[in-house]
């Protein structure tokens, strides 16, 4: 049971937005510039991997299986390679580029001082341009919120992580505009 | 010097968002009615002292300097009364309400698994509403956020400190829409 009352029995993050229509509005808009806006270089799956990721490290049940199957719905991966990446995306059959944007992401989760130029300078090198650095952190750091927003409200979520699964081809067309 | 070329001398948040105004909107609509909205049952200078506070554990030079020159502004409190409760909220001239939200502000920026039902069961009996718990661990959770993007990006800002408080009346007159 959520810490507080929600009136709902919407899941994660749903719960919470159903309950606070005030607020859902920018962090909708938010979720939907930075993971799904078309005029970016970076592919819907690699951003929302960078939220998975984040999401992960940040023991995020929730986020991590949602994300996580919207990005194995887009990379057309299966949740045993997605959880592979998490576990170790160096492993990962990943391009250098996304491998040092997730490297960043990674210190961008313990804190933002944590970010290194060495760090950044090794995603330019492999190729990562300054906006889809920008775009990393903002990403990974967003995750830092929602994740605190979810758990910091004790909110419950489905167990079975099939439920996210199939739930992705759906809300990949829908975007996140509109949650309900 | 930011670890990206943004074009700009701006400083902290400000950089960021005059470089990349696709995703300032979401995050200026956020901080509006988040910190700012008056359909609130917390002032806002009880909202910027949460972001204040959760900026200082953060360690965000930028933020906590912004936003505690605020919740001065908002709170009639000088520098030193702002940094005294930052230290040591429990010790000061506060409400038990404003300490017991403090404490679950304090716990968000942790994660958001380290709020207990306890902590929130004091601050109800304290007074709390649902909706200012709620807000509360929102409001934490998107300085954790805001915090992670100034400094993962590595920008600068005036050391000075009284360059944030000569600017936070007119910031409080401006509101969070138009930055520049």
């Amino acid at each position: 049971m959520a810490h507080i009352a929600l009136g709902n029995d919407l899941p994660g993050i749903r719960g919470l937005m159903a309950y606070r229509p005030e607020t859902e509005g920018a962090l909708n808009a938010l979720a939907e510039i930075l993971l799904r806006d078309e005029n970016n270089s970076l592919s819907r799956g690699a951003r929302e991997l960078i939220g998975t990721y984040v999401s992960y490290l940040n023991d995020c049940f929730f986020c991590q299986n949602v994300h996580g199957a919207l990005a194995g719905h887009y990379l057309g991966c299966n949740i045993d390679e997605i959880d592979a990446i998490k576990a170790d995306f160096n492993a990962a059959d990943l391009s250098d580029k996304m491998k040092a944007l997730l490297a960043i992401a990674g210190k961008v989760q313990q804190s933002g001082k944590a970010v290194t130029s060495e760090l950044v300078a090794a995603a330019r090198e492999a190729g990562a341009t300054d906006v889809e650095i920008h775009d990393t952190v903002l990403i990974a750091a967003a995750f830092c919120m929602f994740n605190r927003y979810v758990d910091g409200l004790g909110t419950t979520a489905p167990l079975d992580r099939q439920f996210y699964i199939n739930r992705a081809p759906q809300r990949a067309e829908d975007g996140y505009l509109v949650l309900r």
